[in-house]
């Protein structure tokens, strides 16, 4: 993988939970905030932490933000200082802008200005949340299209035992079993004769309608 | 899918996201917020909601909060009320309590007075958000096992009018592509035949360093 | 001349001038601010003030604002109120929307996102008291092109009692005369035999440095 | 030009803004501010900018106030602050001192005190706003005296490619045409037979109310 | 005693002060002040308390303020409430003007914009605290000239039993004693006979300097 | 006059003003207050001054506040501060403690726990104000015992030119006049047959309401 | 036990301690605080609650504090409330006034000013817990005198399964065994043929050193 | 007594209370505050005081916290800080902690995250005031049983004078006279005989109806 430099302007939890990641990954990551303690806190996950007040310049020339790959502004609270912030790295000509919204209506704003990524993480987060009380077999899950899920589910406790031609789920339930999850193997496009255990747990593609059914089978 | 009974305690974005797509999908949700003007907002987007100070066991319980059969509590920036909170539930008996904390350490105090699920949404997007800038391609990902991930990367523009047979993806890059998505059709264990046209996504699983070699290629 | 509508977010100094200014030519103008006492303060200068967030769809909707022909958006210290504002007053369609801007960068946050007209009353006056400063027989000006002002200009005591002809301004000054305002008479076009009196007004149209010069005769 | 030595005291957005033009215009200008980031940030468009409380004898004397031909005060939000500063140059035997007022009734507070040009930056921006706002042909005007002003009017489109003379805009208007500003050329004291060109500018001079007239034709 | 009609604005101790002895003495007075707390308090000592803003003209004349012999400024904290209050009564032709300053800066501000009579109470009374201290036989005084000052002297207990005469003060000490205060009588220009008692208060005039001298006799 | 040493705590409007005028009188001071810049400012009118916590015992002994004579606690708007401070003194032993009190709730606080003296300067203040309104000729007064004033009063227009026997001043209004002040000299107990000035100031003894009456004719 | 009628004045932790206890018990208790809150929550707890500012000598009488046999001042971060109020109480003639200090220095003013007993809670239960740390065997102890103290003291595990006698307590470590606590049962003035137990809590009577010792034996 | 290592976090009253008792038991202290004036003030009273945010990780290993034998959190206000700090300490293992609560939701808390001992100061303290309230003749009470209380009762006034045997304590109020305080003598099992005298206090066990009773004797 080729290494890449990120700037990171505002190290709360989601800013610093994004440049950990992508140091961890080992890419260059500056992180920036306006506040003294986090940038001290940020040393360790970050290749450089430096103060500045993004909403200047100034400040931003001298760390020679044009010279960076992608900068992603996750300023949270401040959305004046967020608005700003974008504006200004637009005005630079940064190449990707990132940038965190709190609102419908902030993230409209972003986009007008040139943001190219908008990201709204506590509405996402919480759609992720409710999508998960409501199937509460479903582990994880991936919008492939409009109508279409791929969905990582827990194996009904009723179908233990049985394997996947007798259960017939293609027919039944209208949805596709590509794979099965098993303690720490993966089997890829399982055979009709595949025993389904206890605690397996299948990748499936299907409707999501069916698959919000086939996962509540108790 | 049955209907439940769901309160979340905290309407900010994060707790409002998760009041949202419970009840547009049809489950009975109540709201509660200390603050007047966040319950004002909610109407609409839940069953009911009410103003109550959730520290407080009379509040809880004049509005029957045991007949619940889950709690959400998503009180963000006070730290204090969230765990009291959560204790005064764990009291109280109910029977499913989630809980979104802010640190590491929170999350722990939460584990300890008993919380079922705890949530980090910060932290949980912040990688989201990292993980999708270090492989471009990558649109979505699921982790499967300590190892492997499922992963949905858009075709290589190189690879497209090729068919997988002689892109040979598993032996060369140690990758199944388990689907493709085109527009808005799935064609679920595509044959050896399949042509990639430009534009498809191909959800494929693998070990996670063979899925970043492959989906960063340009 | 035709009544118009117009609303004025905002009743601060400025806004409340604009408003006052408007309703005194007739004009029907609605006020809006977020703070009771700044709209009551406002009644007998418009035509009806109301107490509203402008940040929130419903309120702006509720007043009717779509049927108005133009919205002035004087919201001064708060960048945010101002830009979401301005965001919420597009997504609506309002034909002229004109913003106050606090820094260069604020400007073109709403020049990005479809202000029609953004004003810097601050640094505009700062620029008009400057130059009165800097010329103080000037007494007002209006920049014609990019070389040329037109300026009002006492009569430098020593012209008093001579007429233009033997003053030959426009030959030794290279400043053309085109009225001259006396008392409250405006005599337009002099003739070369206009003999100038102390306390004369000159209108003159030159080049700017031409001015200046003419314009500090002691 | 005379280089002269000026004060200017608060920089905040006015005070910058007189500040920079003189500045560019080759005048000394010592700024001052009691905060020490707005000192900073002046840095480049003054001659020397420092840091003090000017509501202190002290301060201003150690400045040599005494020695600048003209203080401007630009205190905005601090009323006390800008009503004892004026006070103490009153004091110090300023020959010229220029003061901001926020109301009315505070104007009135620096009249008596003696301050000899009290500027009311946020009302007369306002009006100026307003009247163009009210005549939107209009794009600047001089107020000549009780009666008459001299506007900038954009030509009505109905008028382009006719001469002065058919259109008779001094017998129909009671309007006189002094000059025509066409691209970056002035015409002045256009001839009758001067035709008219889209985009054309007339500066005219006139009634007011024969002016609002004349600048609304469409 | 004629009854006259006085105003207090500003109802702290220094206005309660004022307030509390002119209505004992049977005048009639208003007490004014913006908050509602200290309003409710000043009951039973003033003719009539109301709350108002003494910085808006509609206020000061909806209690028919013209009416009025004498308003008295006692606002202390609020130097701006204070000037710009002075200033209101000033435009509505208040016979007599009393304000409280907090400064000599701020007494001058008060003087210049016509208050009839600026009192500084704290600098004052310090003062007189002080004087006292300088002589601590001397129980009170007053200034009659730039020299001379009136005093009243506890009798140094080494001069109880003696007379006038045989002390020879006005020789001595080249002061003159004018009256004795024994008990509750007052003995009006005393004999040389008269027996100076123990706790004889003496009150004298001379030169300041011989009136500390014999105030410290111990 | 013997030197004494004076310790002033809280170098507030009140205590400034005392402590300038014991060092003018050429009296030792020691200036104590929490805040620096009280503390800088008081400099060139103490003796010495110093930054100190003076509800700290060891902040007074290391000044060693046992050494001085007199210590005068002049904190005004904290009244825990100044109630704790003079309970230190107390503990501490010093002779003399003179305490400035808000209200007589506090008074009497710092009565019970041993204050020597307690001084109301507002509340005092207003008095006096209030006295020299009610009688506009008295210029200043001493109260000598329960029933009887001595007052300086303007003389009376209408008796300018008549001597003191034809005005029978003491039958008529029983009044004595016990000095003159003229200009800046002063005429102690003068005869009957001196002729009164205008202008001349009159230093009268007499019963309370009497002299009511004499001062306020017109 | 006879009915007393108390006043508890501050309903925090400390005060609503003491107001539970009392009433629990049966007494008459009134309480007071100066948030509305607060007395909501006392419901249930006291006889009657009630909202009132304890400083104003009108809310006391309102509410005949006179006919209270005792007033506790249980008021806690604000001192000058806490002495005033005590002061207030004081005057009113309260027959037995119980008050809570922060500081040897607070306490001092209460005693000066007259509470009848003064408690610092915070310093005493810092105390006791720290004397149980220091005798971890020690659950509870009484100081009896300057030199002796009561202790429970949890028998040392060696010392179970031998009688008194033979563990010669009196003789060996100088101290008193007056009585056991074994479950629910109290052997007082056991006899030396008592076996002691596990678990069993000897109450000793002794000097404070040689109880030390006794309670670290292990 | 052996010397142990303690941590006192929280160097408030209470934390001073219990730092100051164990140094003067000659244990070895660390005061930790995150506060610097508190740790100044420590100074003397602890073997060791630091300036340190307990609820950083690093802040405590660099202490080396692990060393100590027990870690006292006296943190009062910030439930919050409180809370995360024990948290903190349990993951680092500490032997032994004891944490003040606020209240009982609070203590549920700090139990459930695993503190060794939960207090709560106010309410204790409460409690005892309130019993002592409850039997004036009582001075300290240790509850040694559901329902046998240990107490100090003062002789009523009606004994002093008579024996014992004569009073037959025992039989007619079923209480245990097990000592007596006379002056600084403790009279351990006195005989029947032993007279009482005023002023003696007696060292009680009885039942805890039984001894209400008793020390309500008048």
């Amino acid at each position: 993988m080729a290494v890449k430099q990120y700037v990171v302007i505002g190290l709360g939890r989601f800013g610093t939970s994004i440049a950990r990641r992508l140091h961890e990954a080992g890419q260059e990551v500056l992180g920036i905030d306006i506040d003294e303690e986090s940038v001290e806190d940020a040393e360790g996950y970050v290749t450089l932490a430096v103060v500045a007040d993004s909403t200047e310049e100034k400040a931003l020339t001298s760390v020679g933000i044009k010279n960076f790959d992608c900068v992603i502004v996750a300023i949270g609270d401040d959305i004046q200082s967020n608005i700003l912030t974008v504006m200004l790295l637009k005005n630079l000509g940064i190449r990707k802008i990132i940038a965190k919204a709190q609102s419908k209506r902030h993230g409209q704003v972003l986009d007008a200005i040139g943001a190219h990524w908008v990201i709204y993480p506590e509405r996402d987060m919480g759609e992720r949340v409710a999508n998960q009380l409501l199937s509460p077999n479903m582990l994880n899950y991936i919008e492939l299209s409009k109508n279409y899920n791929l969905e990582e589910i827990i194996v009904p406790s009723k179908m233990a035992g049985k394997n996947l031609r007798e259960l017939d789920v293609r027919a039944k339930y209208n949805v596709s079993v590509i794979a099965i999850v098993r303690s720490d193997d993966i089997i890829i496009s399982p055979s009709p004769e595949e025993l389904l255990q206890k605690e397996d747990i299948l990748v499936t593609i299907g409707n999501r309608k069916d698959l919000a059914e086939f996962s509540s089978i108790e």
